[in-house]
């Protein structure tokens, strides 16, 4: 994967690499000069701690503002925590409005306070509507830099209008049209004033099936739309229906990478955000709630093997096989998991069309039990030459797929109705059931024919 | 999640399933008329495939076209196989260019071959071109909808070419200014040409910093810098900088959400683009594979518990703890195999820092074992009483763990530089080692204690 493709990007990571272990620090801030933000935050990200700190203070403040809004933010945090509160407020100073909101919730308090004194009012003001939305909202994610039109004008007024204001803010790729409360009726492309002859009246021309957004509509929902309905940008209104921001398709796509990332790491209990070289006490304390949690479900199953102490000491080859029958069982319940949590997060499946889902899962747990208890079995005979003990781990088998498919696509929509995210606890309770009945049914049907 | 988010949706697919239960199609399909066609695609995908066909037929061609590009792939077959030669020419006839070339691979030979008639000379070349780069590629994302000027001629010339060609192609936020020769040279956002005077020559409005896109660069690759530069579109030219076309950040965002998902599916051997509601047979061939590999994976772990079967009947409280050792190390494993898998995609991680991000991980794996070696080694006394099984199973935690980190972070490298994706096999077979180790590591302490 990346050896090929980032080629350039790990050729600096390794000069930048060599000139840190010379310790050569003004020689690794010349390599980075001339770099994009977006790069040189990777690549503060992709070295340890104590270099990033060194190399970090040699970047001028001007620089550091735009490499702050691209890092991770435990990365972000580290680093502001070396800098001296006037740095701070010297760096962040020249960031656009929405990415200092993005900023903020991890600047120290002093900074902060400094920080809102250099803002004059509109702005300040700006910043405290900004940060009275929670940050995974529509209001959260979108900027105020909109440009609006009254619907009564025409095309060379607006266009003499833009000329006025000499720039539009960057990614404006249409203007709103508002009535005289501000209330949102619709949006122009801006295009479409570059191809119409100027005295044409605006008012044809709106857009008034782009819906505008309410403010409080999830970050999630939020992406959902932009994919479905290929948003570039979109309109934001609050509970009156007053157009208050916008906001743009490249701060959605950071959510939707996020999103994506988080539900990778999460299925190991990791947090999305984790830097690969915080410092080791850290991610001790991080993971071991998840390892904390592994080691109860564990305990759960080998309780279960404990009640069956006089079956396994009458028949060792018990305890060597059980692990096949809880294996095949958490790899088989796993993908039903997987594909219900995910149809789920998508809206493909909901409670309406469980039934069917449900039916089609277990279908194919009883074909997959049996196969591959036929496969089981053979080994199982091949290795120890006994009958009895290949119908057992058979059936168990079979038991064993039929309940994983079961539970693989029930458990998700029970956990979701208990507002549990599934892709977080889904997988430990799953492999939990999928042992717990794996010993029993092996173990337990064992006891009652040996 | 879902409950909340996507009511609506929800709501529209309870309604369809309750009217296809009681086979009311035709009030099913009125239901689906006043829908956006992506919504239509999701609601197909969340119905079974017998209802799904009966739905499809009656829906009209104008709008299968747009429903078919909004389709995964497995659903997109299988309507698609249902549909007579004719239909589908008519449906995918009004698609545009770049769409119809995403649809295209999936249409039976016959079709393709009716519809390529159906197309003027220009249009067959241009789908040629668009079929011959491969679809994972630049070449496969773009398509040839762009405005390109000269870079000698003023604002007013370029605004007067604009309202002569009538309208822009969709999502166009920038033209491209090229040579006599086509070559590229750079691209105004059309924002400028409305905010400067129309006497104002272009060339010094030009954009020189946008670089193109290589027409072979990966898809991955192109997802990377329009989250890294915040693309909204950006040029595509061939080995000799001939401008060819422009991706736009629709497609962009596909990709970004389809490796996303791949990603999450991959980790249970399960394909992307999977049908929730696929023919039970298919799902059983697909996932049967990763059911097979996992009982190779999972006989060499008991191999390796069948080599201490004297230890075992000596002892069975071995048997009933084994399972512990094990899980705690796959868990332990499994959480910096994803973080450093993940490091990798993102280009945070490569063999350049390895050597620091090794010792950080053995580092975390030393405290973890010290401290988990702790709680079960308690754990097992109050459980069987027995001070030397306590200490075998604490020492062989530790050991476990620490190989556990070890393998996570050297695994993923080693796999990408076999170029094996990691996310698809990493976790199989690190599992693999962390059962091996764990068994060894305890039942070989034990048969050197007992």
């Amino acid at each position: 994967m990346s050896k090929v493709e980032n080629t350039s990007f790990e050729d600096c990571l390794q000069r930048l690499m060599s000139s840190l272990e010379a310790s050569l620090y003004e020689e690794a801030t010349t390599q980075l000069a001339s770099l994009h933000s977006a790069e040189i935050a990777r690549l503060l990200e992709a070295i340890p701690p104590k270099d990033r700190t060194q190399l970090w203070l040699n970047i001028d403040t001007g620089t550091q503002g735009d490499i702050l809004k691209d890092l991770s933010e435990d990365v972000r945090t580290q680093l502001l925590s070396e800098m001296e509160v006037d740095a701070i407020v010297k760096a962040t100073e020249g960031l656009d409005m929405d990415d200092l909101a993005d900023v903020i919730p991890n600047l120290p308090e002093s900074a902060l306070h400094n920080l809102l004194l250099t803002l004059d009012h509109k702005h300040r003001e700006y910043l405290k509507r900004v940060l009275s939305y929670p940050q995974d909202t529509a209001g959260g994610l979108m900027n105020i830099d909109i440009i609006t039109v009254r619907d009564d004008v025409s095309v060379r007024t607006v266009i003499r209008y833009l000329r006025l204001l000499k720039e539009m803010p960057i990614d404006t790729d249409q203007i709103f049209v508002v009535d005289h409360d501000y209330q949102y009726i619709g949006a122009i492309h801006i295009s479409i004033l570059l191809t119409h002859e100027a005295e044409q009246n605006i008012a044809p021309l709106i857009n008034k099936d782009l819906r505008p957004i309410p403010v409080d509509t999830t970050e999630k929902k939020v992406a959902d739309l932009f994919e479905q309905r290929d948003l570039i940008s979109a309109p934001v209104v609050d509970s009156n229906n007053q157009l208050i921001g916008r906001i743009t398709i490249d701060d959605v796509v950071d959510v939707i990478r996020e999103h994506a990332e988080q539900s990778v790491m999460s299925m190991a209990g990791l947090d999305g955000e984790e830097d690969v070289f915080a410092p080791a006490m850290q991610s001790v304390k991080r993971r071991s709630i998840w390892l904390g949690v592994n080691l109860i479900t564990v305990f759960i199953a080998v309780f279960f093997i404990g009640l069956f102490e006089a079956t396994l000491q009458e028949k060792i080859a018990l305890a060597i096989l059980m692990p096949v029958v809880a294996s095949m069982g958490g790899i088989a319940g796993t993908q039903t998991l997987i594909l219900v949590t995910r149809g789920i997060s998508t809206g493909r499946v909901t409670t309406s069309n469980l039934k069917v889902l449900m039916s089609r899962e277990v279908a194919i747990g009883v074909l997959n039990g049996i196969i591959w208890a036929l496969v089981i079995g053979v080994a199982t005979y091949v290795w120890f030459a006994d009958a009895i003990l290949s119908a057992i781990i058979a059936l168990a088998i079979i038991a064993n797929l039929i309940f994983a498919a079961f539970s693989g696509a029930f458990l998700p929509l029970l956990l979701v109705r208990f507002k549990i995210d599934p892709a977080l606890a889904g997988g430990v309770i799953l492999t939990t059931i999928t042992d717990v009945i794996g010993f029993v049914a092996f173990l337990g049907l064992a006891s009652l024919v040996i």
